[in-house]
């Protein structure tokens, strides 16, 4: 903590950095313009006013600096490789060296055996070379620059031969490109990954939305996604960080295939826009993170875990300088919404000007709360091209319904419509115990790392299925005896019950499945304060109801009560 | 979001203030020494390099801002009286005033019905005039500075007639003085209040542990109160704020007396220290929420709710001048810490150098991680009388296990033995049905608002405990059929599962506490992956000495496993 930070770039990124080593008394001195995004939430006299591209500058930053560090990548790096003598360059330069051509980003990652986009280098290419390339890689293809590319600049997207010209007109005057087979993805990922002197550790799993190739949606966790997937894409993005050398964050995007396969996109060497909602959503942000890992203080696995679903939302600059700022007040008015400005002035159309983070005990309570505010964005932006990812989605289901037969769904349907009641996200399957073993344990053990907190399961006769659900998962397992055509439901509610020491089911009365999903409500109400409130109103509700139904019966007398009320049942 | 804030005072608080600013791109301009702590994180040339009690300088900073604030009450109220014609200031001069004489805050509560102890005014006291307040008000008594007092400077605790000498010794020289009848309190609590122009809203109760007068740490929610205490607290919190012109946070502490009644202790009229814990703990912190309050822009009661228990620990100046950043880099080694430095330079004994807030998703959790750090703190401090609430407390009961009769409890003992091997607090009671069943009523009822998450209940034959527990309580309830004298327990099961629509109980079979143990773990797992891991270790361990068992048996043949391991039986 007694070492001086130097940093390359003072735009938002260094601000968040030296909000975060002003916490930890790190001193950080900044090579840019002026007033610069970062140097305003940093007040000595160190800094340097000046172009980070600038080698006399960069010099003097390295004189005044123990480490020095980047916030862009598109910096010089022969003078990085100068100063390396005298200075810690974190990470190391060769690494900004490598990564600023995506080209050979990603010829090091496929030689270490990561998963990548297939690409052919092009030098000025020309139409025929175009052609070949699309032989090569199949069209439709990216045709992308290889260097100073970043928020979509840099990339064009050839679907048939007719984008040839185009393509080349854009393009055509940069020697350094090159063709990238075309991805076609279900879902955007991404992973903000810490390269310490002796690990290499990994945020979550994020989902990311992009329009006109610029980010604007991140969420944490990556919504539909199954742990398993989740895990994938960490190890995925630790094993790509791992190839390269030196200390610091790295932002990894990845695309999820249509058929679950993960790729490698992209890497940045610096803490990343897929990596803002750590500020809010981690015990640690990714910006301590650099400094930790750069400064070699100490980070733990748990500092980088999710505390509650976070959804970030980019404010980039629209029609009017002040746009940022008007979005910044409308945002004020929603419940847990944090703003971060970045002090970037008057805004420019598609500027990033700051952003809002929203965490929620559940994300589906986050989507509820920022939906609003993606809605103005979208106002604001009617002739943007709307990704359709950016829709809402589905939320992630919290509960499992499930059944060994059809035959038992409408003893659920009650069940079913208090879910709906209490705006519970929930999934109904058939998982039968007998006559799809193996989908049923599959489906129970994938259980918690798809997301979901309980399993509301119901069976008739040797109703196995709660019982067995219950040996695959560490979830709660609700059981709902269904009564069989023969016989009471004594049975399927002694099946269910009767567990062994070891495996327990939470079992309700026979065909009760509202006291089950109301078991699924208190359970979720445990950690989440909204959902209990909304369950008091409940229980106040049906006391109400009962208390009226006393009054009228009071009033009318017994007999006359039954014939009016009951005779309809 | 336009207006430029101006305050008195740089210090820490006016550092986590104006950090909070900056997201929003709020500028403030600070009144204090040259490169002052908050300074340091607010790079232009507004600053005011001067006292804030400095009459001139203040007119200068009024000049510059359209609202004045304080981030410390000690301030010239006449000027901020003359300024208030030409800027807004906030809160009113008129209550920083009143605030400012302990004596005359307290007669302004009192007269608007606030609870607070009985003073008695002192001007320049002889030993006599102690006597004459000791007959008043009661030995013990607290002798106190009307102001100029913080942190313990300025009160001497009067025991005896002894301490007469030494108290007029060490504050005589004061005019003004008061005495203050002694609090015999069970605890100190403390509430964050905001007044924003419309509204007065406050963040949660929480539980502050002084040590020679100074705060040391925070716990939010305080521990072992219930949420009755809580809400009391939180309304008397407001109360007393309601009684003060202007708008902004007021730190409100208090006392939790050993009857269970509240006392208003004092009054900050600014961000306190025991709202530090806010900034990671809370969607809006106290600091933003004073920005917010003050320039009339949006807040939401649920912008102030916990989104995790946290604790804050102090970080005091000690022997040698860098102590506090050596207790940083200590710190750091541990998961899920924030670290706070305030950028002081070199550590004096006692001062406030920074603090850490560690949240986690159960209070107990939190308790472990910051447990080594609080004992780091205590050896440095050998010498420090230690209060012996900073003794760590028991933990806050997450699952309370109830039954109708003691006759029950061996029934109940494995799975009391999984609660512990699981380090799950938990508490047991008697609570019949039929013999108390305005306690029984009464304890289901609060439990919720004790900070429980579930409930065990155990009962037999007639067996009504679970279900009437839930029908007062929205905690999911866990029913365990104990079997009776007369019968297999077949009764007691069918009573407990079989409740009506409305009401449910999560049923398991007779006599198998374990397996009710096992469901309140798997419930808190919902929304605790640590108690999650621990679990999933659980059934691995479980199914591996099944294993082991077969491996055991298919050795051995049956007849001679049976001999051996199951003769014993």
């Amino acid at each position: 903590m007694d070492k001086t930070v130097g940093v390359l770039g003072g735009g938002q990124l260094g601000r968040m950095l030296v909000e975060a080593a002003n916490l930890l008394e790190v001193k950080v001195n900044f090579l840019d313009a002026g007033r610069s995004s970062a140097k305003q939430v940093s007040n000595h006299d160190d800094h340097i006013d000046g172009s980070f591209k600038d080698p006399e500058a960069v010099q003097k930053l390295a004189a005044k600096s123990d480490v020095v560090t980047i916030e862009i990548e598109h910096v010089n790096t022969e003078i990085l490789e100068q100063i390396a003598d005298q200075t810690d360059v974190q990470p190391h330069w060769k690494t900004i060296r490598t990564i600023q051509d995506k080209y050979l980003q990603k010829e090091l990652l496929k030689s270490h055996g990561v998963a990548i986009a297939q690409s052919l280098p092009l030098d000025a290419p020309t139409a025929e070379d175009l052609e070949k390339a699309g032989k090569a890689v199949g069209l439709p293809l990216m045709l992308k620059s290889r260097k100073e590319a970043y928020d979509g600049k840099g990339n064009f997207p050839v679907r048939t031969k007719d984008d040839f010209a185009p393509a080349l007109e854009a393009l055509g005057g940069n020697k350094n490109l090159y063709a990238e087979k075309w991805a076609n993805f279900r879902m955007e990922l991404a992973v903000m990954v810490v390269k310490t002197k002796e690990q290499v550790l990994s945020f979550p799993t994020v989902e990311t939305i992009h329009e006109n190739s610029i980010c604007k949606l991140t969420y944490a966790p990556a919504r539909g996604v199954s742990d398993t997937v989740n895990s994938q894409a960490q190890e995925l993005a630790r094993k790509a960080v791992a190839c390269f050398d030196g200390k610091g964050v790295f932002g990894v995007e990845m695309f999820l295939l249509q058929d679950g396969a993960l790729l490698i996109n992209e890497i940045a060497p610096r803490p990343h826009n897929s990596g803002h909602y750590t500020i809010e959503a981690c015990p640690v942000s990714q910006y301590e993170a650099h400094l930790r890992a750069i400064l070699d203080l100490p980070l733990h696995t748990e500092d980088l875990e999710l505390r509650e679903p976070a959804i970030m939302l980019n404010i980039l600059g629209g029609d009017t300088p002040d746009s940022h700022r008007k979005f910044a007040a409308e945002a004020l008015k929603h419940r847990r919404t944090r703003i971060h400005l970045y002090g970037k002035g008057q805004a420019r159309k598609g500027r990033k000007m700051g952003h809002i983070t929203v965490c929620a005990p559940t994300m589906s309570e986050a989507e509820t709360i920022i939906q609003p505010m993606i809605d103005y964005v979208d106002q604001a932006n009617p002739q943007s091209t709307r990704s359709a990812s950016a829709q809402p989605k589905e939320s992630q289901p919290l509960v499992a319904v499930v059944m060994g037969s059809d035959s038992d769904l409408p003893v659920l349907q009650p069940g079913l419509a208090i879910l709906n009641k209490f705006h519970i996200p929930h999934t109904v399957r058939i998982t039968s115990a007998h006559r799809t073993p193996t989908w049923m344990a599959s489906y129970a053990s994938a259980a918690a790392s798809q997301g979901l907190k309980c399993i509301i399961a119901a069976a008739g006769g040797a109703a196995h299925l709660p019982g067995m659900a219950a040996a695959h998962t560490p979830l709660p397992v609700i059981g709902v005896p269904v009564k069989p055509t023969i016989g009471d439901g004594l049975d399927s509610l002694l099946s269910i019950c009767n567990m062994p020491k070891g495996v327990p089911v939470a079992t309700v009365s026979v065909n009760n499945s509202i006291n089950a999903a109301l078991l699924a409500v208190r359970m979720l109400g445990m950690s989440d304060p909204g959902m209990r409130r909304r369950y008091e109103e409940y229980m106040v509700e049906s006391e109400r109801e009962v208390r009226e139904k006393d009054t009228r019966l009071a009033e009318m007398g017994a007999e006359r009560y039954a014939e009016v009320y009951l005779a309809k049942k």
